[in-house]
């Protein structure tokens, strides 16, 4: 048994309700919270109850059942503009959350396509949808543990960034499943968590889902990265993605080029690990992918605290890029991908 | 005019008291206060009102002559054990401080090798040698300002780490002092300043130093240095140190190896600027620095709330060591040094 059967999910359909983990509680409280209506879904995915693209899309078809299943099963016109609105408001939860609208747009097109079936039917229809987007990724993110697992060496000291776990997916996580499934295997002595300035992602959850499932690891600030490979206490880096151009430059979390720059000087090798979805064919470099610049007041405030003065200027990407040329491997569920990353990307779509 | 005459200073000799500005109300609030006993100097350093190694020295010093003012003017003898026991006293507020025990014992040798001198002119020597202490430091934040800004090119980018301004000295600082310095020959188009995690003196006190003197600046997490210098947004890095090897290699806030790293890999100079008390010869390589690791409690919480998890291991390095080979320059009062290094301290020392 290769997988981590016990692994939580922080999404769940209880075949009524969803219940998530309240990550806004998180790391001082595991609160279960059940959500039973549309409007819970849209203020739970507001709020951040719910975060991580995979596990907002999730949440967000479970949401658009739950919003359409005691609409009048009249005439199919009627309904499916009514199923619109409903999606519409859900979107309107996180406008940037890519997952979100493309979960919504699955299942609306979905229905659409067997309108002429009675209303009750394409009811049923959304919700059956709904689990199979939530299956699907559980699956992939699954495949992606066991492919990963394998590039991991014994006593493996890992250093991460960010969360990629099952808090942000539908469960396993992406770089948090090798890691899961290379534990399974007894292959990690230690998980050097970066703690992921400015929204401590590391500090806060991944720290929180490795004490969870029992894997050794330590908590360090981002900087120290460095410091640890000088050391020779790093055995390899593995980060997720949140796009992948074709040449196989890649988007991910502000501090991973950083950390790829460091691994390769340190000779260390760096993984990417990420759903095939997040290879976006239309993007030739990492120079085409915009770069999110975010609110000022994640730096300069702690809760609400002002640490810096008033009246400055700051820098807040989201994202920096990581070029291919640093990238040792690409793990996905369709099994490890190595350079020349165009190549087998075009082989595998083509 | 080369020098910046309007430089603040964060402790100044009012002649009859030490007057500072009480770092613990800052990037907030700037509080002035008045030190008029050794009781207040000892609680000013003890809570970190005042703070950086050298400008703990000077306020222990001018606080070792507020409590030996008021003594009785009899015997040698018993002054001058008095006078010791107030100095351990200050040692007391900050044991780990250097330059404080530094320049208690330089005062307290000062007045002994004039012990036949009246007993009010021995206090007047203490006062003396205090005054010198933080115009000697003045001085040679000045130099090492002078020499430095010779390095930075016109319209200059410079990141830096960390706080080595006047709150941290006598005055001008070490790394700011060359900053400042080409600030005034309008070198300076803009200062990254890193947050400087955890203790954030980059976010609280860099920034504003540099918002009073009226330079351009911009602030960033750590680990979105490397993407800055992948853009091509840094020109050049300079930091601190707390302690130079004869080899050159030097121990610096934790971060520093990291930014010494990807200047490196980007091809951007790299210099360190410390006075020349910074290089310690009875060391010769990097791994001859002890590394103090300090309290979790930094990373784990901001202010009283909790951020990660119970329970957990933490590794929170105060520095880092960078190797000599990945340092472009040392810039100290007495010029600008290039590798090799080790020569270079032999024949100054010599």
């Amino acid at each position: 048994m290769s997988s981590p059967g016990s692994t939580f999910r922080s999404v769940h359909w209880t075949g009524n309700s969803v219940q998530i983990i309240d990550q806004t509680f998180l790391p001082q409280k595991e609160v279960t919270i059940h959500l039973t209506s549309v409007g819970q879904v849209w203020d739970a995915i507001k709020k951040l109850k719910v975060r991580g693209a995979p596990a907002i899309g999730i949440a967000g078809a479970y949401g658009l059942f739950l919003g359409i299943r005691e609409l009048p099963e009249g005439v199919f016109g009627t309904f499916y503009k009514e199923c619109e609105r409903v999606a519409d408001y859900l979107n309107s939860s996180r406008p940037t959350a890519v997952n979100l609208s493309w979960a919504l747009k699955r299942i609306l097109d979905t229905m659409y396509s067997q309108k002429e079936k009675p209303i009750s039917e394409l009811k049923q229809l959304a919700l059956e949808t709904a689990i199979l987007i939530h299956e699907e990724d559980r699956r992939l993110c699954k495949a992606i543990g066991e492919h990963g697992a394998e590039l991991v060496p014994e006593n493996a000291r890992i250093l991460t960034h960010c969360n990629t776990g099952s808090l942000a997916t539908g469960q396993y996580g992406t770089a948090f499943s090798v890691i899961l499934h290379a534990h399974k295997k007894n292959k990690v002595k230690n998980v050097w968590v970066d703690e992921t300035r400015p929204l401590l992602q590391g500090a806060r959850l991944t720290t929180w889902e490795l004490q969870k499932e029992g894997i050794p690891f330590t908590l360090n600030i981002d900087s120290a990265a460095a410091f640890l490979m000088q050391k020779g206490e790093v055995d390899m880096v593995i980060t997720g993605a949140d796009r992948i151009t074709r040449s196989g430059d890649t988007a991910n979390k502000i501090g991973t080029y950083n950390l790829a720059v460091l691994a390769h000087a340190h000779n260390i090798p760096f993984y990417v690990a990420a759903p095939y979805s997040t290879i976006d064919l239309n993007l030739e470099n990492g120079s085409d992918i915009e770069i999110e610049l975010r609110d000022e007041v994640e730096i300069t405030h702690s809760g609400n605290k002002r640490m810096a003065p008033k009246h400055i200027s700051v820098y807040n990407p989201a994202f920096d890029i990581t070029p291919n040329r640093l990238i040792t491997a690409i793990v996905t569920e369709k099994g490890v991908l190595t350079p020349e990353y165009k190549e087998k990307f075009e082989k595998l779509f083509g």
